[in-house]
């Protein structure tokens, strides 16, 4: 935990007191190891980030003034659709996925994306938070991600993606395409990802055929988790 | 596993019958689902690449005909010196390395790395071994990357580095760094990342001393298991 996340209703006394318990107290406890007057970064969810000065500190409850003065990092231009993955590996991904700057997630369903994935409780409202707030704690970042979930490829495609690709470079990362990877594209994009076994024929052409582009990133298959910081880093 | 990676041991009657039983055994019967005729993609430790035609499948064993025709991806041109993650990551971290197509790992001690994560059963060389077979068999990959321990950080960089940067680009993935990463770097490599609360000042500047340039990547602070493939992606 780079940063303490802080939210509105962590605030008492005003505008520059927080009071913490749970996990976060306990973090600060047993992974800072933190005392009175020690100063840890903070940033407020959606806002600033800045510092965080000790006055309160035991097994009960932490208290800080807050300083917050400084903009969290730029976002991603990015509107990132991932096939979604097994559960173990979601939360993962999501912890990834929010530390690598991204702003907007669509979980896809698609072919080879097992049923059952859709019913695990990962992708509770509260699971993936969890997930995305440790992304953004390891980031120093403040903004959270929006996490969308579409478990109906056609529709989705059909009906959806061609207003979310305005004013992007839509791409899709698929393993047979003949295109490599661009590198360094500064400008919105939408990217799509496609699950460990890739998209069947019929899912790339519909994405070809609603504008996109497809690329690969090598002949290595690469595990989502590794694929999607190595994507990111190379289109960004 | 998109490739059954195979050892010289699991030959029978010649050059091209293999019998395997134990992990791969039952991912083909649970997770390949295959039957007696199917063909699956197998690589031979170190060789090549190519394709095994089951000719028995039961509970005890699998048997195929394999015919071994292609070369391996092309590796990374770079020796990745790594500080000791925690256990839990090393595991992913190893399995990741390996699918990216690094094949000369170090793992090194410094400031940061906690002395207990230097008794982890995970650094076993079998439990090594195991992630980078992981790794291997889901990039369809067939050379074992070699993995050293460097427990001790002043002796490998006095008296180690200087030979190993012989001939490469000597550089250092550092938070506080003014450079940014480069990108596209078409030459070898020595790369080294810190452990996740980062180098300490006097070990940057060995590394600088012993002729390391220092780069970052961004304001953003990424769990090791992101940032290596963001950095290797981003490189190569």
């Amino acid at each position: 935990m780079n940063l303490i996340l802080l939210f509105n209703e962590d605030f008492i006394e005003g505008a520059s007191r927080v009071r913490l318990q749970g996990r976060r107290l306990r973090h600060v406890l047993e992974v800072h190891r933190a005392a009175v007057g020690d100063e840890l970064c903070v940033g407020l969810s959606g806002d600033k980030i800045g510092i965080g000065k000790i006055v309160l500190l035991n097994q009960e409850a932490l208290e800080m003034d807050v300083l917050l003065d400084r903009t969290p990092p730029v976002a991603l231009p990015v509107t990132l659709v991932l096939a979604l993955p097994r559960p173990k590996v979601l939360r993962r991904v999501l912890r990834s996925i929010s530390a690598l700057g991204v702003k907007r997630i669509i979980l896809l369903n698609c072919s080879r994306v097992e049923k059952s994935f859709w019913q695990s409780p990962f992708l509770a409202p509260e699971a993936v938070q969890e997930q995305l707030v440790l992304g953004l704690e390891q980031a120093r970042d403040t903004v959270l991600p929006v996490v969308s979930l579409r478990p109906l490829f056609k529709p989705f495609v059909e009906d959806e993606l061609p207003a979310l690709i305005k004013g992007t470079l839509p791409l899709v990362a698929h393993p047979n395409a003949s295109a490599e990877c661009p590198r360094n594209v500064n400008e919105p994009m939408t990217l799509v990802i496609g699950p460990e076994g890739g998209f069947i024929p019929y899912e790339v052409d519909k994405l070809v055929n609603a504008g996109f582009s497809a690329f690969h990133l090598g002949e290595r298959i690469l595990p989502v988790e590794t694929a999607v910081p190595a994507l990111l880093a190379r289109l960004f």
